[in-house]
């Protein structure tokens, strides 16, 4: 079975429209089924277990496996491309070459038996506000009136730290989010009742760089272990209430979701493209030339709870492409570093919420509803402004336009679970401002 | 040698001024003139290696060593405040048991033979808001003609996620960071020339928290390992571009110093103090009862390069206290927690820059020189209205008001270094706004 592109087939079995195809290899750690933990590198609906077969990795960097101490790909992360690549490569060999599938088979398991963890300790998580669209889009909501892209957006990429602590994997739990929100104009403390997604794409630090100097953006991806898909969950009612002046806190620091599948540039290498031509010109430091950006493409799935029971798939909610951000992962690096920081392996930033310029693109909830105005329908008869509680949210992604010779970035999902201090699913009291919706979604479940 | 307060008194000999009486004894992490690591625990002018001299430590939570695998007080920090107190209630036995000085005389170094080092690995960086008149002026100087405070101040305590990675210890070298500034009304990529200072305090996380559950506020000190401080250098130019609106990044992230002896609450414990009366009063989750401000006092001292050369001591260029700070810590754990994020064990928090209502009282120098147009007279001759190459700040503080009864929390220091792309401490543009400033520093150096 091969997946479309020229080169070796795999031996191993790869469904058609498997985000992991062998052109992918991408990297994670998961939990077997004994309990223990390793490195492993999917293919098709299998893992290759580099950790117990790490005699397969001998003369490359894995070859003393990809863990360190602490269960974690930081170590590997930090020996930088060349290495990665090594391992890939070898990972690539012994899975196309027939004469060593009796050597390798033993290490193959089904990705579906793993519990996959994330796959590194993120030292500082940074989240930027690269679309120039969302920027747009979430300038006109919070602040109606006003010039929606503020004078810096188009002079550098603007972004934040996160909590890097709250970092969360796959098929998380998400607790509502207390805090203070603005209720009748007083400001008063409970449970969200604007919870809300950010569908974005992540970077991972790889080798690090130096305290007090900067990462010219044509050295920039050097330092990049791989991509993922992140979900930067968002309280909207405790984000506006507490963001001035030294901007998100509480808003975002509950949860932030990481896929599992860590996905080298190596293998996004063919879905380069030119980025947007930015007007006006941008400063040298982060001037760049050649295909820095990715042909990525993003969609957002919503299943309630009640979808779930009645066996209902969860529906696509958004689409939307990374072609047209603004501000590429380089410029980011760049930027984030000309004043002296540096990275470190392992370290995490987010594109910001990629959302397109057409109705359905948009990578928020509040952007997706105008802040409830038009909320979504679900085929179980409710309607949907901001998350309610026992909803799922997936998000996907992958690399390239045609679907037969598509990289996928995997999935990653999250579930909200109820306020802990109110204890249950059906206390969330719901925004007055829509009551109506609210009162509708009550009805339902 | 007695240090004034009833008790038993030390056999090692501390000098009547010393910030680390036998009532003090913090915790830190030095490196020893051959180049290894340890832990220590400060008295006087010397401090105890209680990893080599871990013997002294049987039967306590220290007896094991108190460095983890990565050479930092992580570890033992996550082991809580009852570990705390009795590695530090046996360092104060056998400092005071005059039987235990030759057992314990191997393993007293002097401090000044050691090289602090950051005590922790910090994963979450937040950094407060939480003085009344510092937030004052600021919003005063950010947002002229506006209301200074903004409507959420009095409500929460205003936060941001910092950069972890960038924490440096004492005699930090900071270089000057680069980033985008407003010059003459255009947006311009060079080194800042509004280089400031934040004068804070710092506190360090002990045993973690369970994310999805809050910490209340009479629980939060629990969460305490100790008390440092903290410079939280500022590029008010570059702060000032970006910060819109997702509050400050390169501005900020470049470089944080942290003190290196972290002293433990039941060492400040004679110093509590009520904090002030909120008005309006907080959300219940907020609401504490009884002392649970401290009685601190922070000093800024600066010394320019000439001044050193000269042999001129760095002069006092600010004095505050900690009392009136608005919100305290337990009121920033339980806020950074309610909505279910949680502590990691050496996670760092800081108040905010602590300025007091008097001239003379603010802990930055935007505040101090009114962004530069009362600029700070130095002894060699100069002024300043931000920090210059070469300039060395020197934060202090201590625990009480009684100068024969003060629990010290030592000093931090850090050097302007030019900015790396530049190469050198002659480069630095100086802010076209205080030409004549400038000029000054420049004929003086």
């Amino acid at each position: 079975v091969s997946d479309g592109r020229a080169g070796p087939r795999a031996w191993v079995e790869i469904p058609p429209d498997s985000p992991f195809p062998i052109h992918n290899l991408p990297f994670g750690v998961g939990r077997r089924p004994d309990g223990t933990v390793g490195a492993f590198v999917a293919v098709g609906d299998h893992a290759l277990d580099v950790d117990r077969g790490r005699s397969l990795l001998t003369g490359t960097a894995g070859e003393d496996g990809l863990l360190d101490a602490t269960q974690k790909l930081n170590s590997f992360a930090a020996q930088g491309r060349r290495a990665h690549r090594a391992v890939r490569d070898r990972v690539g060999e012994v899975l196309t070459d027939p004469s060593r599938r009796d050597e390798v088979l033993p290490f193959l398991v089904p990705i579906e038996e793993l519990t996959m963890t994330v796959p590194v300790t993120v030292g500082d998580y940074v989240d930027f506000y690269s679309s120039l669209h969302h920027a747009t889009n979430l300038g006109r909501l919070f602040r109606p009136g006003g010039e929606p892209l503020l004078p810096n957006w188009r002079h550098l990429p603007v972004g934040y730290h996160g909590r890097s602590g709250t970092i969360v994997g796959d098929r998380s739990t998400i607790a509502r989010p207390r805090g203070i929100r603005s209720v009748s104009g007083s400001p008063a403390a409970g449970p969200t009742t604007q919870l809300d997604i950010e569908s974005e794409v992540g970077f991972v630090v790889g080798s690090g760089s130096i305290h007090g100097q900067r990462v010219p953006c044509a050295e920039a991806e050097r330092h990049l272990f791989g991509v993922c898909l992140v979900n930067d969950w968002s309280a909207r009612d405790i984000q506006a209430f507490e963001y001035q002046p030294l901007g998100p806190f509480l808003g975002k620091s509950f949860a932030t979701s990481m896929s599992p599948w860590i996905v080298t540039l190596d293998a996004l290498d063919p879905f380069r493209i030119a980025p947007p031509i930015q007007e006006p010109p941008v400063a040298d430091y982060l001037t760049t030339t050649g295909p820095t950006g990715f042909d990525l493409h993003l969609e957002v799935f919503l299943q309630s709870a009640s979808m779930r029971e009645r066996g209902l798939d969860p529906i696509l909610i958004s689409a939307a492409g990374f072609a047209d951000m603004y501000w590429t992962p380089a410029q980011q690096i760049a930027h984030m570093t000309v004043n002296g920081a540096h990275l470190r392996p392992g370290d995490l930033f987010a594109s910001g919420t990629v959302s397109g310029p057409t109705p359905g693109s948009e990578g928020s909830l509040i952007e997706l509803t105008s802040r409830g105005e038009r909320p979504i329908s679900l085929p179980d008869g409710s309607t949907r402004a901001f998350l309610d509680d026992g909803d799922t949210v997936v998000l996907r992604g992958w690399a390239g336009s045609d679907p037969a010779d598509r990289i996928g970035l995997g999935s990653v999902s999250g579930t909200i679970g109820g306020s802990p201090d109110t204890g249950g699913l059906d206390t969330a009291p719901h925004d007055t401002a829509h009551h109506d919706t609210a009162h509708h979604h009550g009805r339902e479940r």
